[in-house]
């Protein structure tokens, strides 16, 4: 008989109207899972141990009641929430991983979990932690951020969707955040002018001293976005990376210079309004005026380019030219509770969870 | 002495908040004017007898106190209203022009227009209409339209800005429009399925009867535009050519199909408001849950390619593959009303001014 283990879960209890709380989720203390696949899951499961996870913006949108379709599926009430997490491989009937493997991808937000095709495509096994040893090595929580998703998606919303050109400049808000902190800098490498925006005074002194933004302001205490943005840009935007939407969208339309580009990557300010309740986006003639190109992407739509990026990133991670802040809370009991933070901004860099301790 | 001639012209009288009305603009008898260049003028100006003159929506904005860059330079109170024309060169020293030619580009609203460096940039000779009497001619007035600035403006707009593939779903707002009949056919060539909103019952038969659009929708008799859009397109909009902006652009937003494109023309619905009272746009999620692309363009970007478009487009004129539907005022004092009518939907296809017989 295979040995067994207590898999604690964190499910969502029902879904989610305005901004989320901890009452909206529960820790399930779980029963005894078996250690090994038993034989009954679907050809092509892997059996894993979760090591972190990541707390990430999108997660917001899939706990509400869907009223539309969208790239996403909605999470299921009592059912475990997932996201991007990283985890060992225990047992698995996917080729590509063996027992003892680290992995990054979706998984569940609990002890252990069995992926299952199709959501093991996004499983990819890790290679670089293990040159650690060696000097080489990056930390295994970086899957859930520079070397996961969110840095992905940094590279291909600034590199391939807004083709940035050296003297350009750039604005990026949310510019603390897990993506935001990247683009900074991998506009600085690009030999663009960035400023960036956040919510307090701490994140703001840290764009500036610890990601290389040119200038930073802190949204909260700006009266008047476009004056804010007209006083940092005062020959116009280039580059809008767009991270939180709202109010700001609207203020960067009437500062982008002609032929300007807008990726748009996120809409966190506007993730806990109600339908109809969402901000007013009035400037949309600036389309027109600047001709604008604006464009919506999401990272699963590039994973090719992972490799491409990966090999471009390691060696500024190595050799430091990229900082990379983190902040991570401890214990799959405490994951809501960072979730939910990171819709008050109470999170400074990178919003994930260690829930085990196997490196 | 050269010979001279009386010179109406329609002035601004003062900028405009909200609707125009004939008491913004005003018929000068104005004063004799020589009928050759007297020296005086720049090197390269065009002095023209205006045969034709074209009303489009973007000369609203231009009527405005300028509040902000933009594009194109506000209208002047006091001074005469430019736009696109059709005119018959009387004296040039621009060496691309001789006496007799005919033109089309930008000129004033008037019966005699000295154009100047660097307007003359937007002068271009008319050589197809001269084929006429070998039965291979189109009509004087297509050059303010099908073949001017509108019908590079649909071809830019359709082909360049949103790469259409055969099978692929086209929705046009304002479609009896200069641009929007054009669209849509450009569209059916294409391959595409294609719907129209326009103002009136008799706009929507003929974007079905005569423009070979496979469906279309009056929105003033739509409740929910959104309902409307889903009645149209169960399946969704892959393209849509945006020519008015505000709720319609709100609810194409929420029936775009993934990887859809957006190409914003113009947004004639929110002209007349007063900024601040545009119309919220609240479904800028879309953008990212379709990963759609939304791009503002205007022709003169894309002057360049107007031999390839109008190569392409003057054997459909010529084999009657292509409709075209005027809406001619007759008269410079006409003018006024005619472009005033454009924001109340009154024209029927493309209006222009007839304002002289010259052909």
């Amino acid at each position: 008989m295979a040995a067994t283990a207590t898999n604690r879960r964190v499910v969502l209890k029902e879904y989610v109207e305005g901004y989320p709380t901890e009452e909206h989720m529960e820790l399930v203390p779980g029963g005894e899972v078996p250690l090994r696949l038993t034989g009954d899951e679907p050809a092509g499961s892997v059996l894993v141990r979760n090591l972190y996870l990541s707390c990430d913006p999108y997660m917001r949108p899939k706990m509400s009641r869907p009223l539309r379709e969208s790239y996403t599926a909605a999470f299921v009430p009592g059912s475990v929430i997932t996201g991007y997490g990283v985890a060992r491989v225990l047992d698995s009937s996917d080729p590509r991983f063996a027992p003892g493997d680290l992995v990054w991808g979706i998984t569940g937000w609990e002890d252990y979990s069995v992926v299952k095709p199709p959501v093991t495509a996004f499983l990819a096994k890790i290679s670089h932690h293990d040159a650690a040893a060696a000097g080489g090595g990056v930390p295994l929580s970086y899957y859930t951020g520079i070397l996961g998703m969110p840095g992905l998606t940094a590279y291909v919303g600034f590199h391939e969707i807004c083709a940035p050109k050296k003297g350009e400049t750039v604005f990026v808000s949310a510019a603390s955040g897990a993506v935001g902190q990247l683009v900074g800098q991998f506009a600085r490498l690009a030999g663009c002018h960035v400023v960036g925006s956040a919510g307090s005074k701490e994140k703001v002194e840290l764009l500036k001293s610890k990601f290389g933004f040119h200038d930073a302001f802190n949204y909260k205490e700006e009266p008047d976005l476009a004056a804010a943005l007209k006083r940092c840009f005062p020959d116009g935007i280039d580059i809008y990376f767009e991270n939180v939407g709202g109010v700001m969208l609207d203020a960067v339309l009437l500062n982008m210079r002609v032929h300007g580009r807008i990726a748009v990557c996120g809409l966190i300010s506007q993730y806990n309004l109600k339908e109809g309740e969402k901000d007013a986006v009035r400037n949309i003639g600036a389309l027109i005026a600047k001709r604008l190109r604006m464009q919506g992407f999401i990272e699963p739509d590039h994973k090719h380019l992972y490799p491409k990026y990966e090999a471009w990133v390691l060696p500024y991670i190595r050799d430091g030219t990229l900082a990379y802040v983190e902040d991570v809370a401890e214990g799959l009991e405490n994951a809501p509770k960072a979730l939910i933070g990171l819709f008050h901004g109470r999170n400074v860099g990178k919003q994930l969870v260690r829930i085990a301790d196997d490196e």
